[in-house]
């Protein structure tokens, strides 16, 4: 039963099935391939805009080369203080942008507040040429803690930005359990909140290695194609990376693999909570936080269970379940099976039985 | 008849069967799982030393890394003056190694002339702090110009670095071409003769897009995991790449495939002598540079041929073939089939039928 | 009356008379000459230590070079969240370093707290190759609230750095304040308790520009010199740069000096207490921090007072004195005038007349 | 007898007179005091152009700070093959410009050529973005070799550099010297042979270390504060920057200066001549390389000479003079004495006392 990340997840059948389909006599290399060609049609068409669009293989890659775009050496880039991009990048923002300065920002639930963002674009320190300038805002959807943010969010965090004249980019890992779980369009959750820059995930989605740099706003494809060069992310073989792209878009997979994976997470959550185990943030999408005690964090170690014990400074107040003292973070993707979640349960039953639940019924869950 | 790069053509099927074959079940992320510790001990195996192995996606990639290992920021890493890393990776070398030098070497057919690298060592240009410091030299394997380095040549020029504290890179995007074509082992052609990191390619050998930063100095490994992370170059799913190589390395596949590619240049480099044509530079591995008459050129163009147009200061002088008005580059990779070839051949007769070759009998083609 | 910062002072005289002095004949250039010497071996004698000294001329180069020289772009530097290094160099620290993270430590007064250090040091996020690692800790001394670090304060942060094998670098803009207000010897407040290295700040002293990077640690000189040559601050005519720290270093002028700007802030203070103003942190060197009411600080606008109007968050609780409106950074140099203290003091009574002062007799003020 | 660089002279008296006139009260910091704005105006003046002006205290940083504003990480700055830029400054372009390549272009004496540089240019390997794209173009004036570009020079240049989009930078260190040699005006030198940048240099001039970036082209502009600040290049009390350029520009002391450095090296240069020695380059500012026999060259060095012997791929012709085995610089400064070139001259007498010079009456000598 291994929870640990949706990156431990294979590729989809259909992504293999993809990669064989293209592998099929020459094709133009960097780029200029047919695959790629498609992609980024259907992308144009999924997104209802014209967009610029850059194939890498990680969303480390995404991230800062989309970040660079926008952000100049002595610009600041805005985080959630918990952001992927803030902590888990060993620096790759710093890297791709030559020293621009990421500046967290509070939020409960891993979700930006706005108030938080207005009073730090307020402070007094933004002066240049003394301080680095206000640039950019990503926002993490999902977010790190397993929430979304709704088109209106977004829109709200764009009009704060777009006053200090800041770019948005979206760091989207997880953007297609987002579109699931708001049931707002990729439009909607994009460009038509301000959104300048999408990274698409398609790794955790189901894919091998593959994501998309997608570009809405026409001004920042300039001088992109060369950070990537010299970033190393130009596959000459670049239909390898479409092929995936492509096998997850048509027909709609990508959203119908993210919908089963919030819907494992939907399985577990009600699991736990039935257990009456404290949820440490909403689950909106397909990673579930739950508090356990000691014993029981204990137990499932035992039992080999795979997750990752987690931080946070953001987490929803106590409801009153079981003692908070671990928090762990699971997460369901495309492929965790019924049995993983179940034998996941089990052990928390076998570890330290509930009592009943103490939550009273009608209190909503997520 | 496609002859432009050994990277249009697709992977070998046994490739995507090996990604197949690990698409499987949860693995862990990031480089830890089993298929990737496979790689690092076949190609220990393979090498006859301990490896430091790191698995990326891009020859840049791979060669601005190890690179940087060996480069302080205000170092110089000395290359052949045609060599790839010099002009064809978009200052990836100078991004990751936050601005180093790279100093071009000279040397006829490709391969830096072990007296032009001593004599630019010996230049009064290395006095720090107000110069940079020799730190590196690269050497391609097989070069850009389509020769090899012998272990002894090999040894000859790491002499000279060695003296002058300096480290050795291997940018072998075509290694497999090399040990093939000079019959001599990996370990014979790297460590033994004094290479300290090798950037072992496997994408225009066969596979989808992968390469190995094979250290064989220890002391080099420090560092390069977080440079690879902060590049966006660590795979969350890494068993996709390690498969990759896997699925060549098992076997010797990847001998198999140069040896392929190497014998249908020969067959193109005997077309093209037969047919009065002077090569630029000797054919010893995949890759084959004729001189055209631009009559030719025009009428190879008008039949399809895909091929670049080269340029090169270090080319052999002229046998008294045909006119040396285009130089041609052209590449077969473990894909080429006859067909492209006969065909390439057949063009040439078909826009300027040769008079009979004016090379003497018994003058060595290569 | 000008108390906006100690950088609008003029250099002291016995600043120009040295430049006069060392303006004859021809001297070898490039930090070779004789005046340079003089300066290394009278900072080895002023610290009790063999010391690698580096003169620059401005203290942001000789943070980022010192810090540069400590933490690999993939690590990151911990400092005061309100440091100048965080704050108020455009981020030269992230340029200097091609990337460390800068991480902010929470603390009351300015002074980093030990608790919150180790606190931040126990989180889950420095795992290499994901996170950053922790590499070095940098202390303001004195600190940009005014208060200074005790030898043993700054000894209890380096036992918990070097546990988490990190560095520590002291930012000495204002350090001959601090050694004055300590009373404690420069290696007290530098080796001895375990600082690795220094920026020695004399421009704010009373040079015209001039700080000298002071490393305690040999193995850190290594790369130095050519770090500063290509950040383009090694002088040719670097006798310009020496000449100035010898006229304040010779006959301890520049201790003199700063207890002159020390004494100059606590008349300032004793005023300002005197006026029922409260302090927003206790005056331990030259920087005074005063809560303005509005009107106060209006009068003191309209009367051509200039200061900074200041923001903390970590400021020292309210006392009882007048409303905390407006907190106003006020500094003494050594070239303020009385005269400027007792304009700005009677512009107070000017803009608003103070009833008696509320603090009862006996509270200690600083 | 030191002839080794006009970076060992002191400063001129004027300067340190001009610091000691403005090291009076307070003055606003960073830039926004008197002084530095007199600096403005008087260059908008004798350049008789608006101006940006960016003070700093190095060459290295000029030049840096400037062709970061002119080149993308991704470009090439183009330069003359033994210019400053290229070897002399530890890799500042490449740090600056965060990894952007210096390309070298032949030229005799010093001076690109306009035929190299159109020949470059028209080279295959500008291609984006496998290939880096030329961006900008560096002329020094003078040149390295002692020689000047006349502004019809400069605009032939300009105008192949403006065909393929570049920016061109001036690299002034002996800017005026290059004024007096040429007898053409600052602007007829600079944007009006298309110049759009100039590091106008001071310190070889007189200063004690001052350079101001004078920007031409407004659109250079936006950027460079942030970049000196990161790169610690602001100074706090700016005026003691200002203050040297303002003794040297006022009453046109920066060109009597040069004019005497200039005439100094002229009369060093007859000297030479007379004794038959062979010349490297032609002398046209305040640089003299000659060519001298070894048993001269261990004859002065035994007397106490100093000067560099030096290197060059790029030597005028031997006109028939004493044997070609040394080349050593010699410059003049401003400050160099009489004495200096009359006890070099009657070393070389000592050394190795002259047959009858060879060379033929009438040889136009520079």
């Amino acid at each position: 039963m291994n929870l640990a990340s949706d990156n431990i997840a294979p590729a989809h059948p259909a992504v293999i099935e993809a990669l064989a389909r293209v592998n099929e006599g020459a094709a133009t290399p960097y780029g200029k391939d047919e695959t790629t060609a498609r992609v980024e049609a259907l992308l144009a068409e999924i997104f209802e805009h014209e967009v610029g669009v850059f194939l890498v293989t990680t969303g480390t890659a995404a991230n800062a080369l989309a970040l660079a775009q926008m952000t100049p050496p002595w610009g600041a880039a805005l985080a959630h203080h918990e952001a992927h991009v803030m902590h888990d990048e060993c620096g790759a923002p710093e890297f791709f942008t030559n020293g621009a300065k990421m500046v967290g920002v509070a939020g409960a639930d891993g979700r930006i507040d706005a108030g938080a963002l207005a009073d730090i674009l307020a402070k007094n320190f933004w002066t240049p040429p003394t301080h680095v300038r206000p640039a950019s805002l990503t926002l993490s959807q999902a977010t790190e803690a397993g929430t979304v943010y709704r088109a209106d969010q977004i829109t709200e965090l764009f009009g704060i930005a777009r006053e200090h004249g800041m770019r948005v980019h979206m760091d989207g890992a997880r953007f297609a359990n987002a579109v699931v779980s708001t049931r707002e369009t990729p439009a909607a959750l994009t460009w038509k909140a301000g959104v300048d820059a999408l990274s698409l995930g398609f790794t955790k989605n189901g894919a091998m290695a593959a994501e998309a740099i997608v570009l809405f706003a026409p001004e920042l494809i300039e001088g992109l194609a060369e950070r990537r060069k010299r970033g190393g992310h130009l596959w000459s073989k670049s239909r390898f990376i479409a092929a995936q792209a492509l096998g997850l878009l048509e027909n709609g997979l990508w959203l119908e693999l993210a919908a089963r994976a919030n819907a494992q997470a939907a399985r577990l959550t009600l699991g736990v909570a039935a257990r009456g185990l404290d949820l440490a943030f909403p689950v909106e999408a397909n990673e579930v936080f739950v508090w356990l005690p000691a014993e029981i964090h204990q137990g499932l170690q035992d039992r080999g269970a795979h997750y990752y014990v987690w931080e946070s400074d953001c987490v929803t107040p106590a409801r009153g379940g079981r003692p908070r003292e671990v928090m762990a973070r699971l997460i369901c993707s495309w492929a965790t099976p019924n049995e993983d979640v179940d034998a996941f349960l089990s052990a928390i039953d076998g570890a330290a039985p509930a009592k009943r639940a103490s939550r009273s019924p009608g209190t909503p869950l997520f």
